[in-house]
């Protein structure tokens, strides 16, 4: 049931609009600079073309969507804080004192925050009731989750996403809150690259050393025991992974299928956005990376979805703090399709030139 | 007699008020994150309060000041557009038509305008007339101009960021307007460092492989015959700069004197940073990289002053139309500091640690 509605809304996603794009990119080399002088700004320029079918695409209503959730791994002592951090921190989203909230504010982003798996029952209307389940199973003993559970994860996502572009949002950041989960999203790298552990796997909130060796045998053990089918990303998200990773890719496919760009925050959302890539690739022409996460598997995970992110902030806290900063530089490409004027409006002309060879006294503001 | 004056700038340069940072780290590592997890973020906050004083600095006026004038060495061929289009392009500042006019705009930053050497009569109100001649002179044939114009432009430099400071801005970025600045940069870089012309040297603009050999070729010359001192930081912008880059080192001494914030954009304002942390050393404490600019001697230029910029973005259109972007970014570090909750506000503490473990129906909105 759920499985066949997510598979509509995989297989519906349309290309970007190629006409749109050039036209974009038309009107950016019209524009008086260098062609190809604002570097990234006029690649989103075009992307966010491509994907809205708008040279000028408004991008003032964006949120935050924000998947919390338990982990049962963290019975194994792989995290630096309790379990507990991850509904009080939920809670904290809506007081509006966490990183993710203060950035957020500051560049007019709301958010949007979805319970799909907290180890308790919160009772906070701020907070969008989508629990699978309170926590997955511990991967170290078994699957995260049911192979159905999954899909309802993922499902729960690309509804967010569709509610969001249906409130009228026309830009969306992906972020996530969910103790123990740079560990499955190691995992689920690992399952859905081949690369080795101890690539993917980093420090996460700041383990030491003898606790991050554990955690690697922890992300090994839950490797072998249940063995995650690389070829059916949902299979590889049911085993080793979260119902915040899920959900997150989730997120992904329905804005894709909305077509409304994502922003990736950083290193449990670019897995998600991997494994959603694997569920269709042209998902990766909505997405745009923001910084680069300085947790140690973010740089594997960027590249084997081929992203490069354009801020380098050394930022590791995750939320979806990153995305907000991100909304910045694409409010910036969006000023410059908008706003700056061609060349023929710029009188960068034969005119000027002679004027000022001839040394003629000249004073624009006259023409 | 400018000189006496410079001299004073520079001296009187305090160095970061080393008890606000202090304070600032202590209350970073309170809030609700894990110690560090915001990076960049962090680092902004804790610079801002020593260049401040103030653990919570307001960047809400935030200019962009740009150098605009003219370099003798175009006669060379060296650039890919007239010389004219320096006049014309700093009117478009004026009419909002250019990158840094509609990027400013968008993060609410004012453009502050300064004609230190245009090679026109430029009667525009919007315009700041501080012309210190009409053109450098042509360094491939001598220097680009008397040591005491260097000192002048320094000087203008100077006085437009006290000027700012005194206006109420909190927060400069510092750009420029000038045909055949990337040669002249190119060539004081490597006056300054003793790095290869062909590392130095890129494309500006856009120019064609023969005429980047040409370039290169003319900044060989124009080292070689002008002999700049690199001990001498002044004989350096006088013999091989321009008065744009030697303004916009002052405007770093400016700043740092009034102890505000200074945000580099790209390649010639990295250069300008250069040649003023020579004049001072304290200088680069009150300097923020912005991004990286894809101008080939930018790269070189930012390890001589040890700086990383952050955003990658690969523009090359100078203006200052990095600045505004990197504005956003110190917005966000703001933020941080002055919204964020402690992890005593957010509460993450044993009564909720305990509430979750004992299996209690936890409502946070109750408690």
């Amino acid at each position: 049931m759920a499985m066949e509605k997510v598979k509509k809304y995989i297989s519906q996603i349309q290309n970007l609009d190629a006409d749109a794009m050039a036209r974009t990119k038309t009107r950016l080399d019209a524009l008086a600079k260098p062609p190809g002088s604002l570097g990234a700004l006029e690649d989103i320029a075009v992307r966010l073309a491509g994907i809205s079918g708008k040279m000028v695409y408004d991008v003032a209503r964006r949120c935050v969507i924000i998947m919390a959730s338990d982990n049962g791994v963290v019975a194994e002592g792989v995290a630096s804080a309790p379990q507990s951090v991850t509904c009080v921190q939920t809670v904290n989203f809506t007081r509006g004192l966490t990183g993710v909230s203060v950035i957020a504010k500051q560049f007019n982003a709301d958010l949007h925050i979805v319970d799909v798996g907290i180890n308790a029952d919160l009772n906070n209307p701020a907070v969008r009731n989508r629990k699978i389940r309170k926590s997955t199973w511990n991967i170290a003993h078994r699957e995260a989750m049911a192979y159905a559970e999954a899909v309802q994860a993922v499902c729960v996502g690309i509804e967010t996403a569709l509610e969001a572009v249906k409130d009228g949002y026309t830009l969306l950041g992906v972020g996530e809150m969910g103790i123990g989960n740079t560990s499955t999203s190691a995992a689920v790298l690992c399952a859905l690259t081949g690369i080795p552990v101890d690539q993917a796997t980093g420090k996460g909130a700041g383990i030491k050393e003898e606790v991050y060796r554990h955690k690697m045998e922890i992300i090994r053990t839950a490797l072998k025991k249940n063995k995650p089918d690389p070829r059916d990303p949902i299979d590889v998200l049911a085993k080793v992974g979260g119902f915040d990773i899920a959900a997150m890719a989730g997120v992904f496919i329905g804005a894709a299928y909305a077509r409304v760009p994502a922003v990736i925050d950083g290193f449990i959302s670019m897995v998600a956005a991997l494994a959603a890539s694997r569920l269709n690739p042209v998902v990766k022409e909505f997405m745009f990376a923001s910084h680069a996460s300085s947790e140690q598997g973010f740089a594997h995970a960027a590249q084997a979805l081929g992203m490069e992110a354009p801020l380098n902030l050394h930022m590791r806290l995750g939320e979806g703090s990153g995305c907000p900063i991100m909304f910045a530089v694409i409010d910036a490409a969006c000023a410059v399709i908008r706003d700056m004027g061609t060349f023929e409006q710029a009188k960068i002309d034969e005119q000027y030139v002679h004027a000022i060879r001839d040394g003629v006294n000249f004073s624009p503001r006259n023409t």
